[in-house]
């Protein structure tokens, strides 16, 4: 059997103005902003509407401005099914919240990590599958971004390049946020500070890097790079990574995320079980899984939901042809220690 | 400045055959399925098409065919920031394997737990906003399934309703795998366990108590209802309702999934600190979180991924017109248990 649509015959805006005995311009009015209408006249238009099932048409909107409302996000997820998700259901959380008082709707995508990025991009941009885009993952010469440019296209970048074009982006202080995290482990008296971070193409990798470094610096202590591990962030690479850090002695790690965080607290556990107590941790979270963990932790945190609705509302802003250079956002994270119960017994 | 879409002159079926002196019909059968067109003829027409970067005009074919190509899934993204996710990405991810051999995409949105859950499917289905829909958090009577079977709209269910009328599923055998858990705990030795749980309306947590149950009565024990928290799978929620669970005596905890075994785990350690080690616990999982916590956990695993994929491809065969009665996939879970190392040292 081949489903079809629904049948129920159509309520338009002409169908509530015959039974109002009113004018169609009218009912408009009282359906959009109500201009030049009485209040009386809104209510009694909209409970109309409601009892006689009118459905804006969406298609005919679609028509009228060659939009098509869906704004697509390619996003990291995870393809490792280790510990789930630590970011792009708070990001998607997020855009639905900004979303819900408009028309658009978002379609997520994982962010290909291949050359076929552009290829995509360039179909969604000839066929118009979209009004814009939002981009994760972010390269200092993304070749994405220089393609988005290009087209004249609108879109959103989490996390910025080095590009000489402006462009619409929200980012964290990535510099300031590892800064915070090695400090807090450095004021704790650890100095074999490691740091298990991105793959080094990421612009927020770069960053973080020097954060980490001038923490370090401004300790009196140079940077030893056998003691930084990148790789895709996922929690069993994470993990395997820490044993050559602790050969290496290791007494710190300063982690990406909440996924390579409890990677590398499973890796130190494999490596000298409970003396885990003695290793300091610090992450940049979106979330608050430190109040969940027995291990003592530092978190340089800034919310993964907020991110999300700030990267939608520059979205909107750029599909309404605003500057780009009055749609980029830098924000800083909070330092948050948790220190639990278990540990607490220990000191 | 208002943004164009691209204004590439497009390349069509009929730009590929005036290139290689062919006719259309040999170039649109080389690009979709070969049929009465030579090997050679397809490499050929698919090395231009590349060339000349032709994109399928997807638009055209929503147009011939009347379809969206969009699939709208309903899924449960926790609203709280406590620890994420623990399952909604893994479902995309799923998803997105299985979508990505079609021409669809896919929309999430948060499942609305309120009474516009059936508002908003009327408007999508009168509006045509997709050509199927996917549903979490099924209830017993769901009134968002009895509304899609009237209108006669594709649709697939993750989990189970009572309604006599048959329609497309997949759930994991409930029943089955919180019996598996909590089987698992009384072997170990736990008497007092504690079942910590979704809200009552939701089919799956029916079937999950009655599991619960028939296990502990195999073991000789009375169930006593006041081991039981019924409550949003939410990991502050699960962290509340440690304490009283505690005071009636409870030595282990069977919990619905990540969330909310993570939020007992924390539950337990505010109140009994480093004893936490002489309670059990096990969970329903869809990750491998069990590899990356201190505390000994039984699993009862299946992946989020599959799941996913086996919805979509459920989905699918809905949209084409399958019978209902052959898209219904019951899975069963596996136990995973896991003993960390730093337990073993008490052991």
């Amino acid at each position: 059997m081949e489903r079809s649509a629904s049948s129920t015959p159509s309520v338009t805006l002409k169908t509530i103005a015959n039974e109002l005995g009113v004018s169609v311009t009218t009912v408009a009015r009282a359906m959009k902003d109500g201009h030049k209408v009485g209040a009386d006249m809104i209510v009694k238009v909209r409970e109309t509407a409601d009892r006689l099932g009118y459905v804006r048409n969406l298609e005919g909107a679609k028509l009228r401005t060659g939009k098509t409302l869906i704004a697509m996000a390619f996003l990291n997820f995870t393809e490792e099914e280790e510990i789930g998700d630590s970011g792009a259901v708070g990001l998607l959380n997020g855009f639905h919240k900004c979303f819900a008082g408009t028309d658009y709707a978002v379609r997520a995508v994982p962010a290909a990590r291949d050359g076929m990025a552009v290829d995509r991009l360039r179909e969604l941009v000839r066929g118009r599958l979209a009004d814009g885009v939002i981009l994760d993952l972010i390269e200092l010469q993304d070749a994405r971004v220089r393609y988005l440019l290009e087209a004249d296209f609108p879109f959103v970048t989490y996390g910025r390049t080095e590009l000489f074009s402006e462009h619409a982006w929200f980012d964290i202080d990535n510099e300031f946020a590892a800064w915070q995290s090695t400090d807090a482990l450095l004021r704790d008296g650890f100095k074999r500070i490691a740091l298990i971070d991105g793959d080094t193409r990421y612009t927020f990798v770069r960053q973080r890097v020097r954060g980490y470094e001038r923490a370090l610096r401004e300790h009196g202590i140079e940077p030893d790079p056998g003691l930084r591990h990148h790789s895709e962030l996922a929690a069993d690479l994470a993990r395997g990574s820490v044993g050559p850090l602790l050969d290496r002695r290791a007494d710190g790690f300063v982690c990406a995320n909440e996924l390579t965080f409890l990677g590398a607290r499973a890796g130190v556990r494999d490596r000298i079980g409970d003396e885990v107590r003695h290793i300091g941790f610090a992450l940049r979270s979106g979330t608050q899984i430190g109040k969940y963990v027995s291990t003592k932790v530092h978190a340089s945190h800034y919310s993964h939901i907020a991110t999300g609705r700030a990267l939608a509302e520059l979205l909107l802003k750029q599909i309404d042809g605003a500057d780009p250079r009055e749609c980029q956002q830098l924000a800083k994270t909070t330092l948050i220690t948790t220190e639990n119960s278990s540990e607490a017994l220990i000191a």
